[in-house]
């Protein structure tokens, strides 16, 4: 395989990953001022792409052009990108193409299992947690986990939370998003954690999250990376790569 | 619907629970020396059952015999008499029966999503923490939670999760279970509450239930009471009920 | 030693809790309609008084004209009742009496611990959980908590915790109670819980603290049992019988 | 002030804290192979000293000769070194040396709350949570977590935290530590982590400690560059500067 972007520091991190997995192979290393070809040249199968808005569309519309499978974590992808995308990919049906907002596995898995747990409570929080350096409040995690709650339980015809404050000093209860109370901890030492509380009578579950360092967008690159070849057409985000 | 066992601690509370649920209405509560067809009089659809093991079999066998659902939280259910109840079962074919170890919706959730999260990450320990007069270590629930994780990361190919320990103090990494660490605390003051933890590079995943106090199982009872009469036949552990 | 409200909730907790402890024998339970001098009939040192404001004067001046040391839970104590219950202690110099609003030992300790730690760190925060029948937010420790953390940082002349939040959602960032963000989260199945996080470079401090049930007061009313009768004169609040 | 064995990993952080850091000035950084009168030529004050046992004592030598203050995390210094460290300073009564084997404010707070808390709870566990990389379990501050919360209970006369467990698969509960069960958990994805639990009547206290990147000795050595100067003669660890 190949890594696209190979000396941003996300792309050194993808590429120390893929030299540590023993089942997959690494064969070139392209960055801009780099010929795409190297990629033919060296046999790559499958191309990880982590670059910028600004060039990913031209690179992707040669990789599969060119019969790649491509793994994409670049951002800044709308609905009109990928109806491009996925015009390309209409003309080459055998390749495979995942573009994903986030890798990180142990995200992915949080959000879907507190969708998946939502209906089941009578209550429901959300706790982010971040360095002090975050210009938003919530996070687009907590946001985004926030709506997938909200959304399941309305449809299982689940009502809000019981809340009885009668008194509150402003912003105690937290961010109201659909619904759903979401409070945002900024405290230095920190880098990105999140906590969803159910509860109901005489119990609670907690699904925690935390990201301990930057690089923790790998594992979900190397299962895209096996995955997305079995995957003809387009692919968006990874959780139908884990076959929950 | 009624409640078998109804002078009973879980008895009480399942009542309570009943009376304060909107859909449902409680016709008939019944105890020892009480007589059976009192749910036939008070025309009860399903009939909760927590009693004792030495007396739940010929109360099942009535209920099913006079076509009242039955939702039962009664221990000592072994193979054969699984085998009995569905004999009884096979006579009555539109009557649903519920029996179920555990009614905590939270316990059962957080079993299956770390059965589900198993073979995504490098890592796995468990952590059960208990009042001090617990007799076993591990727990229960700890034991089969470690034992699910396990066969799944056996069927994914999932090895052993890293461990350089080279100098161990006795005891300190914990208990293995079919491969997996558990570490069992017991301190004044606690209930019963579970720790899952998952690890990869750069993130680890959390997965905590907390039982705060012996009510726990009944939002998991009142879901049986609603979902039973959907569910003709045997069916063992509310995990069915879930849909997920 | 005797309990002056023997029959309430807190009395009976509190009887059981001497019953259990070794070194201390329950000689007198009183409660409304009972007379005092059963405490002078068995032998009464101490009197614990979990009554109601409305009676607890006289019955507190009774006490100390009769030289017995008291511990007294019940609330309602302003400056001028302290005052005149320093009136009192004045003609009886050797007679102790402990008044405090909080017995909870992991509460006092988490609070003070907050405190201490408090100017080491750029950081700080405070969440509170509770059930969500409560009726304030945020709690009145959460609010004594952050006030204690305030002030200890304020006297360092540490400034306040950064914070580059530049796009809020209303409420997110929780509540501001003397420049230290507090948030309340309402959850059913909770009963009362508290996190101070602190946090500087690379690392972060939690303290927490969890009721887990309404009889946690008991240990405190057994220690201020054993230590009032050393402490003539008036104590307010547990703290000073900690020995920190 | 300067730093020797500015070149270093550790030696670059506490030069990147110093230059962030308002009131400290960085006028000298010194490495092997450079001269050690940098120092005078640059009218440091304190000097910092992160380098390697094989050379400290030298350093250290010539620096409280020169009537330069210390602050020496490099390790080795056993009694003998201290005394010698001693008999040196006694010559230069005006000199302040600090020799730590820990800065992380944090742990070294942990710690301390955890004695002072010990004597209060029936029960107590300590948890410490690593990477997988790790040789030893328990870990070497959960070992002096543990001693010195044993001393505190023995001095206070408190007995073993009550356990009922009869039945244990081999390792679940822990090891022993003079009385104090520890559990080490070994996890992909996490730095150095440790909670200590007490455990009481009704309520729990948990002190957790996160170090989540290698800088976290950074705030504590800034504050011994302050406070050195103020304390002449040999202070060991950083505790004495917490005024706590």
């Amino acid at each position: 395989m190949g890594v696209l972007g190979a000396r941003g520091k996300v792309g050194q991190a993808i590429c120390a990953g893929v030299e540590a997995a023993a089942d997959l192979e690494l064969v070139a290393q392209v960055d801009k001022d780099d010929a795409l070809d190297a990629f033919t040249a060296a046999g790559a199968e499958v191309v990880v792409d982590f670059t910028h808005p600004d060039v990913v569309m031209p690179n992707l519309k040669w990789l599969v052009e060119n019969g790649f499978h491509a793994v994409v974590g670049t951002t800044g992808f709308d609905a009109e990108r990928l109806e491009q995308v996925k015009g390309w990919l209409a003309a080459k049906p055998e390749v495979g193409v995942l573009i994903a907002p986030n890798f990180a596995i142990g995200a992915v898995l949080s959000m879907r299992f507190a969708e998946q747990a939502a209906r089941f409570f009578d209550s429901v929080e959300v706790i982010e947690l971040h360095h002090p350096n975050k210009a938003d409040a919530p996070s687009g995690t907590a946001f985004r986990t926030a709506g997938l709650i909200a959304a399941a339980r309305e449809k299982a015809g689940v009502g809000r939370s019981p809340d009885a404050t009668s008194q509150e000093l402003e912003g105690a209860r937290g961010a109201d998003v659909d619904g759903v109370r979401v409070h945002s901890v900024r405290l230095a030492g920190l880098v990105a954690h999140q906590e969803v509380l159910f509860g109901t009578q005489g119990e609670t579950l907690t699904i925690r999250h935390d990201s301990l360092d930057r690089t923790s967008f790998v594992p979900g690159v190397l299962l895209g990376v096996r995955k997305t070849p079995l995957r003809p057409g387009l692919t968006v985000g990874i959780d139908p790569l884990l076959d929950l």
